[in-house]
């Protein structure tokens, strides 16, 4: 709401919480919470709607909008986009969703976590699997381009790939290093940067690590495999020869190709002409980033 | 020699580097490339020397030592203890020897790579082996509080110990992050914070890394086993009942408990009294710390 609002758009939002809507409309924003009512508000004005739910919340929010907003153009914020693009299916509603995910968050929760700048520079997934309707399309790419984001375009099993790796992986990771130095006197004493860093996500609520791992499960399981299998070769080396070269060079290497990792931007494409979601899907893939918005076919400029 | 020199003391380098001691001189500090050269200085002036070399140099850094100036109280900045208590002891030096480790650093090293300000606010190891000379304690002691960091009293191997959990799993941790995250296609394109936290260290020149993890083997194949015991359940975890509630409660709750751990001051031991080292390594385990001098026995106030 902030961020949208920042940039000059029209925005209402519904939560659950009370004290969360108070919060909001106690900062100037024009929050309900009735959810009925703001979906009937925005069949009304044809609004774009965001949801911004935890994963098992998804259902029963989407049974609402089939219910009293099935023609408005529908995206999200949600970590997984292979589980949610199943659910949007199941609820009928897949002819007008575009999913999204931001890349963006701090381990905090609530109205007072938020920031108008929040997006501001981050990579903001949109995607691109096959069916999806350009106008949606173009409307969710506004969005995060308004917000300050950049888009990437991907298909949702390539996200949901990524996301393990690169999201939920960390958090898991963070997890099993808090609880292993938690049981070591004094580790809590001795931690510094690298502990802090390393765990900075553990401190992220419970039910949104596990609503966030568990609807990419498939994908995270691949990536767990991995890195059990690379500390599991660690702790072989050392036992045997003594070293950890292997995994340190290759990880050392891995983390410096990130630090000069190169985003060309996406130009060119149309979105509507022929072949559009899989030259944006190809081009995501290779690292592209769209920052300035892409055409859309028959329309002006 | 930066934050020595800030807090007013005389301070005089050596470095193996011609660059780094030209650096070092550019910026007026008084640095040499002349290793024996340094330490005759030393040994007139009874200085107090700091050993800041990785593990693998440790032994002929020593031989040095042991030649020219084995009188000098004799303290060290590496990141493992036991092994360098085993060394030491090699070359013969452990009466004047006590061992340090303050916890503080960057991905970077070199000249360059310092600041004055490094150490203010972080905890500074100094160990208290049973046989630990009380003078060269509370000379290590006064130079780690002048360098602004508060002082954890340790033995060797509990130091060890709590270092594999907060310092050295977590680099492996961030190197099998990279690594994993490499082989993905769109990974690097959507890493955001928890990813860039989770690998940070990862920068690390490899050889600081290998030395300090391989220094502290036995260790860190004990914190490696709890982190690859724990990412192995929740994996099961996952393929069978769909949850990581687990780990990611357990996790949560460890981050927050560090988040409010508290450092209560140790007042009232007196360096040199029966039984102080037992005493300073009892309070540490409990958490405590020293933030001002303690009184040495004989010494004036």
């Amino acid at each position: 709401m902030r961020a949208g609002a920042a940039a000059g758009r029209d925005v209402f939002g519904y939560n659950r919480s009370t004290d969360g809507v108070q919060a909001a409309r106690f900062d100037g924003f024009d929050a309900t919470d009735s959810l009925d009512g703001a979906l009937r508000r925005a069949a009304d004005v044809d609004a774009l709607i965001v949801l911004a739910v935890p994963m098992p919340a998804l259902s029963r929010m989407l049974e609402h909008v089939a219910r009293v907003a099935p023609d408005c153009a529908l995206t999200d914020v949600i970590s997984v986009k292979g589980a949610v693009l199943e659910v949007v299916r199941t609820r009928r509603l897949d002819a007008r969703f575009v999913g999204g995910h931001p890349m963006a968050g701090t381990a905090h929760s609530g109205w007072t976590a938020g920031d108008a700048r929040l997006f501001v520079g981050a990579p903001w997934v949109v995607s691109v699997d096959d069916d999806v309707d350009e106008t949606v399309w173009a409307e969710v790419m506004h969005l995060a381009l308004d917000c300050g984001s950049f888009v990437v375009p991907a298909r949702s099993d390539e996200h949901d790939a990524a996301a393990a790796a690169i999201s939920h992986l960390p958090h898991l990771l963070a997890e099993a290093l808090a609880v292993s130095a938690a049981d070591v006197p004094l580790a809590f004493s001795l931690a510094a940067g690298s502990f802090r860093d390393g765990t900075r996500v553990a401190a992220t609520a419970p039910d949104l690590v596990r609503a966030m791992c568990e609807a990419n499960s498939d994908q995270l399981r691949g990536s767990l495999d991995r890195a059990i299998e690379l500390l599991t070769r660690a702790r072989e080396g050392l036992a045997t020869t003594g070293s950890v070269a292997e995994l340190v060079e290759s990880g050392h290497a891995a983390r410096i190709r990130y630090d000069s990792f190169d985003r060309p931007q996406i130009l060119g494409t149309t979105i509507g002409a022929p072949d559009w979601r899989s030259e944006l899907a190809a081009a995501g893939r290779a690292g592209g980033v769209i920052r300035s918005a892409l055409p859309v076919l028959g329309s002006r400029g």
